[in-house]
């Protein structure tokens, strides 16, 4: 039994930093690592490959929209020609860092509203699959029952269903949205049970109360400050005292 | 005999154009792609890689300072590093959009103030040369009997030395500066001598009167305008009269 | 009888034109300055005002999104005190070129996205008037009938209702979508009469057949290419005349 | 006795934070706020502005090269009339924010590199100081001896003389450059003495061992990080501690 746990990182830009990055890499298999889009710059992407494949972290693309003043999470009205332009560019930037250090993109995880909407929009879904498909043809993580893995599937390409520690599902096996009442759980304990859930058994507890089939091939952790470093850490001891080992997905 | 004639094109910025790249396109043999830092967005490193690739011209990456305002053309205080990086990033990028349309880059041609800089600064031109190395080995255009060349054929790499028909040279090698008289040749028939004598006799005259050697293996010319169109055009319908072929370097 | 024209300017970018604005400044009474935003920069913003003011032309900010990239005319989620934030920013700044140049910005009018969203989203164009306000209570141009004109009012400004000659409108007073057949007149003597119909009598046939009641206080004309600048000068004789004659709006 | 304390601030961008300017601003007399060229945007410019002027301290703009990757430290080529332009619209950009906020702009002091270019070049600090003169005629902040001071003097602005306490100053007046041994005081009481020794005596002590005349109207402190906190604090107190009270300049 073996599980992924994915970090975005990388994501500071210039004299700016956010996350820890060095010290979530000690407890992460893949790194999902900021282009220079919503946040990262060209020193940045390649410091943060060389810190990850150090470490053996798996290294994967995380492409943003084109605004670094809004860290990339503003939905933006663009076509599904501008995601497939996006992310091609950036992952080939990023692509030339990894083959540079001596490693290769292992994925491309898409960021912020370009994720969310990619979750929700089969065109743009599409057209980032196949932008993904055209970079070489890496795995594509995307939230669990996306548009976004369907359109990976179609496009040929292996995909990675993401789950969340800290967030509640909805009967639909979409996200709670933020605003709602309860839509990030902040108990540790309930955290952890629904990972094991979701790792273990295939399946998670909804805001509604029902229990419903979840695909997870990955945990997404954050680094952004110690408190979430600690959760981190606390979800890699959980999984390890419940005999899950924590590896980057077979390809 | 025969000659490349390299010209930089997509350097329009959304929905800013620049140059007639179609047109120029059907005279040249290479071509210069801006990758978004001075010039270009990911939408024309597209298009102008598709409309290359169709014509069987080929392509290479153009990259410049971080500076869009300033179209790169001003110089900016950057360090050896910065530049590996800038060049690094954005030959990734190029050469995403040069894998899904089916080619690879045939060379790396920096430009504006990181060009002009290379040609005569030693560290920043070597670490140029390492990221073009490390980028995949391009062919590395640069001024002719500049640092830049000199730090490419130490990187191992094949260097494509460049030559200006409009441009007035001093006894050293180096181009006249714009600010003096006479740097920018206007007379036509002038220009044309001067390029028959750099590619069939590898020398050029000086302002100072002289004549030296000047290794000539690429032809820069313009496509900003239709008089820039036009004489490029006489240069290739001079050097065919010439009975110098044009055609893309050698590997 | 008088009526304004007013006209986007200055919307190039360092070494991009955009538009002849040299030209149809001979033809407008009202000027809307791009201030680095969507388009732009401190220099164009300068010569801009300066070319204005040289001719009567009365000067005012055209503020947009911070998407040079995509020209402002793509929607982003921004939050009211977001737009409030961009307005007051880009009008300071170009007041101060204004003031350097000594005059004064008669008015300010959203770009794109900003002005589309603005026409309908009461939230946002209340943020929008408030900060026209707190940037010195400027006039504010907005679209015949929106919520940016009913805000302009709440805020105590003077507004000024925009008209445009060669849009079709819908029964509601709204634009009909570009994408549907016939928004676009092309028919020149259609668009003249539609001109005529609502600065004489405040009224405009619409795409169903009927007949509404609209507040016309000025004619947003084009410059973007030599058609447009000269169906501009077709408006202005047009409206000559009919000894209707063209003024900024009184304040 | 009286002096000024200045300290840079709101120097931060998006997401991202830099600077505990809330706790340094008890401690300062003067804000230089950045504009959104080197750091800084929109809404932290007017998150700043309101802090300080809830504070009673001073407001002033910030303004710094369109180098938001190398935040304004990188030296670019610039004419002056890029610097007069860049000026004009940065500070008429946090002018508006002021007077939104029922305050008005104290003074202007560029940033980072065109600071630093200011002190020495002329022709740059003229028209630098001409865009304070045309943004409203702040005062201007400087290097003491600049050639910035010299240039706001001829422009008929109020100048202040800055200096600095943690900075080994040189028998010119100049400040030892960085990369040189014993430029950055790290003793804090040597540091102190320095301090008193300008504020009181208008001298300071060179690192050849001489003592010089100095102009001191105002103390840069800095805000970045705990340390440099405390150190602000250390100096306000040794001030208090020897009579000297802290006020910004007069008019």
């Amino acid at each position: 039994m073996a599980i992924d746990l994915n970090c975005d990182m990388g994501e500071g830009f210039g004299v700016y930093n956010k996350g820890r990055d060095r010290e979530v890499l000690d407890h992460v298999t893949s790194a999902n690592i900021a282009c220079g889009f919503h946040a990262g710059d060209s020193r940045l992407m390649k410091e943060t490959v060389r810190m990850a494949a150090e470490r053996n972290v798996a290294v994967g693309a995380h492409p943003g929209l084109p605004d670094l003043a809004g860290f990339g999470r503003r939905k933006m009205d663009i076509t599904p020609e501008d995601a497939y332009d996006f992310v091609l560019y950036q992952t080939g930037a990023l692509q030339a860092f990894a083959e540079a250090e001596g490693t290769r993109l292992q994925h491309v995880k898409p960021h912020g509203a370009l994720y969310n909407t990619a979750a929700k929009d089969a065109e743009l879904a599409q057209a980032i699959a196949e932008a993904v498909r055209d970079a070489g043809g890496m795995m594509l993580y995307g939230l669990a029952g996306s548009e976004l893995l369907k359109a990976g599937k179609n496009a040929g390409l292996t995909v990675v269903s993401e789950v969340f520690a800290d967030r509640l599902y909805q009967h639909d096996g979409t996200l709670t949205p933020r605003k709602e009442k309860g839509a990030v759980i902040t108990d540790r304990d309930q955290a952890l049970e629904q990972v094991r859930d979701m790792v273990l058994h295939q399946r998670v507890r909804t805001g509604e109360g029902t229990t419903i089939d979840i695909q997870a091939d990955s945990v997404c952790v954050h680094g952004d400050n110690s408190e979430a470093v600690d959760f981190t850490r606390s979800i890699r001891k959980f999984l390890e005292d419940n005999d899950i080992s924590m590896k980057a997905p077979d390809v």
